[in-house]
């Protein structure tokens, strides 16, 4: 097998998604709606699959993290709090012939006039991204909220909350996965950059002076993490926050970014968060959000490290970052190109395709057989398929990332083996159906 | 075992739900957010566990049904089409005193007076029951959106998307979890009628004149399933909506409804829609949303079968049903009272509890051993806890349903085994350590 297109347009990726079900343009038959996406029957997998493992190694497997889910819409007072309503914030100029709009901070140097039009522009302003609403049957201001920016702060008030309910000892975090709305004046590169995301959160909760080793510890944790589920090293890195850039909240804030066609672009970033949310929400609501620390006798208010992580974004970046083109040898000896998706089997929409051979009336009985058994452990999700040559078969589930095919032929009716077909090498070993759920377990092993 | 008090009130499952953090008011620090509610570490676990049976029953063990995730905000044309922009308003009247707002229709006929403060009321108007925002830096009718009050429209105007890349043929069902919201005049009743909710939501497709059928199998499916995973069958009934309360797009409804406190309340409304919804999208954006039959080489429109049931319901359901408060008889033979939560044991957010008798530096160590060894397994949430005495540590896991705990006592030094305990019946049952994951495997079996 020989990789034959690098780097890969990222249209490539954006086709194959739409192709087979994973992403589509939300509202499409209106025409869209500005860069905002819905995923498909095999996006929808992809991205449970994605948030079920973040739960899983951080949540369920540790004992110091607890989850929640907060709603999105929250009191506007936490928003005065947290400093968004004052401060979430960008810089926008406006053309004055077009009309179109720029975030000032995003033009080149060499942008003095409109990009797309040569007009001038107006001023620069500044221009909130949250989105507001009007809860209750009147519209004025007393009932003015917002859809939440982040999930954070969902965590923050609720801090006292799941301390007394849970008992938990520092350090421990909170995570959680929900929707966030950013009203961004340009979105776009696919689901980059979209106004409506998924989020992916933990505040964790440290005693202050741990806190700068417990964000050098986070920094390393998760960059491991988009590492271990298949992101090649040589596409991720870390980068530190320089004094202009940081948020007012945080001490020091690390980005893992990933190398796209465009440039490198935030995965996650981890913040340091400091004191700030706990102190702020405790003077604005009047309520104690401490911790009383039983060895010292004092309340004190812990320091936050955050590692925030967008659903979409590890979405795009697996999937772009399993996009293959090959060139291989087929079984005739002909050489042929495929497009493979090299996602990690834990990660991939289907996990095992059943294929008999043929329709042929002798074969479909044991492929159904082989097929029920296997979908009644309710382990792995399985497709069974038998449309088409098996060869292009093969070429479907290669390309939607199936990390193994079962398939069913002529033989197998006399010595009761069937055929694994690997993804990635494409070789196929031959196995009992009797050992086809401990050969699974191992495999699918965490 | 005596149960002691039914019906339970509301408020005794309210006031657990907080103290053992299943749910908490959200935004509480700031005096809460008009019926707004966080899930916390076990609500978010119950939901979790909900939402992964619905999607393992409905999606992931059925080949004729298929997932998606939309988005939340849609093209604002997808409300023009639905009806939702003319029709989705409740009758509103407004106290001339003390400004407070009724829907009409919930009134009794007695109260032709404010029931707050007797002041008498404005004329009656439609008020509109979608969240309006506004979508790019600039407030004008042209970016306004809505938030979606349903989900099914995301997946009517992906219909063709979803055909096409997933070749499937009728009957086949589309099948989705997520947010949706509705400005409610008179939201209440804890998670009952909230402003955002979830909703798991299926719309199944089937040729023309198999719709009635179908929708008489959905509803007794939809019924089970509720049955299936614990609700008592005399707390649960069926009700057919008549012509004055169906919904301009349905040919018939049948909702699942719940003996709540304050009366019988809807759970799921299993709907047929007929072709209505894919008529109107075919119109409205000049796109031909329809199924090509292959037998009969005809371009036909399916009908719709809808099962659309709220998660934070049915959570509410699942955890007010399961509560129970018992009168038992402890080991030194004293009557006691207990609260056990009988959830089924795969919506329990914690399923086992590892518990050492005490914290005896050699009881802690196997414990440690016991406990890591089943969380390896990745395959059910556990809790290790040696605070306290046995006692109370199984009244807490009794109060949030976790269905076995697992002890370790001095004799488990000796002989390697250990003890189950059900939360049900309180029985103990012996067991070897080394047959405890064959034993849950078992016991947490589908």
């Amino acid at each position: 097998m020989t990789e034959i297109i690098r780097p890969i347009p990222m249209e490539k990726l954006v086709s194959l998604c739409k192709r087979r079900g994973f992403i589509f343009q939300s509202s499409e038959v209106y025409g869209g709606l500005g860069s905002t996406w819905d995923y498909g029957p095999l996006g929808v997998e992809l991205k449970r699959n994605l948030k079920e493992l973040w739960w899983h190694d951080n949540i369920h497997s540790r004992e110091d993290i607890v989850g929640l889910d907060a709603a999105i819409l929250m009191h506007p007072k936490v928003w005065d709090a947290s400093g968004h309503l004052e401060g979430f914030s960008d810089p926008m100029v406006e053309c004055r012939s077009c009309n179109h709009r720029f975030r000032t901070d995003q033009l080149r140097s060499q942008d003095a006039t409109c990009p797309d039009c040569g007009g001038s522009f107006t001023e620069s302003r500044m221009f909130n991204l949250m989105f507001k609403t009007f809860m209750g049957p009147v519209e004025d201001t007393a009932s003015t909220v917002y859809l939440r920016p982040e999930t954070a702060q969902g965590m923050f008030v609720n801090f006292v909350n799941v301390l007394q309910s849970t008992r938990k000892k520092l350090p421990f975090g909170i995570g959680q996965i929900g929707k966030a709305f950013r009203n961004e004046i340009t979105p776009g590169n696919f689901v980059f950059r979209t106004r409506e995301f998924e989020q992916m959160e933990i505040e964790f909760f440290v005693m202050p002076g741990t806190d700068d080793a417990w964000h050098k510890k986070w920094v390393q944790d998760r960059l491991n993490w988009y590492i271990h589920y298949g992101i090649r090293s040589e596409n991720i890195q870390l980068r530190e926050h320089n004094a202009e850039e940081l948020a007012h909240y945080a001490k020091a804030t690390v980005d893992i970014e990933y190398r796209f066609p465009w440039g490198w672009g935030e995965l996650e970033g981890i913040a340091n968060r400091t004191d700030f949310d706990l102190q702020r929400h405790s003077s604005y609501s009047g309520e104690q959000l401490s911790y009383f620390d039983e060895t010292t006798g004092q309340h004190i208010i812990p320091y936050i490290i955050e590692p925030s992580g967008g659903v979409d974004r590890a979405a795009l970046t697996f999937l772009y970052d399993a996009y293959r083109e090959e060139e291989v040898v087929s079984a005739n000896g002909k050489k042929e190109r495929r497009v493979v998706l090299q996602l990690h089997p834990l990660l991939a929409p289907v996990k095992i395709a059943v294929l008999p051979l043929s329709r042929h009336p002798d074969l479909v009985p044991l492929a159904r057989e082989v097929f029920l058994r296997l979908q009644d452990l309710g382990r792995w999700q399985l497709e069974y398929d038998d449309s088409q040559s098996i060869g292009r078969r093969y070429r479907r589930f290669d390309e939607i990332g199936t990390p193994y095919c079962v398939t069913i032929d002529f033989q197998s009716l006399e010595d009761s083996q069937v055929t694994i077909r690997d993804r990635n090498d494409m070789l196929q070993t031959r196995i009992p159906i009797a050992g086809l759920e401990a050969e699974f377990n191992q495999r699918f092993h965490h």
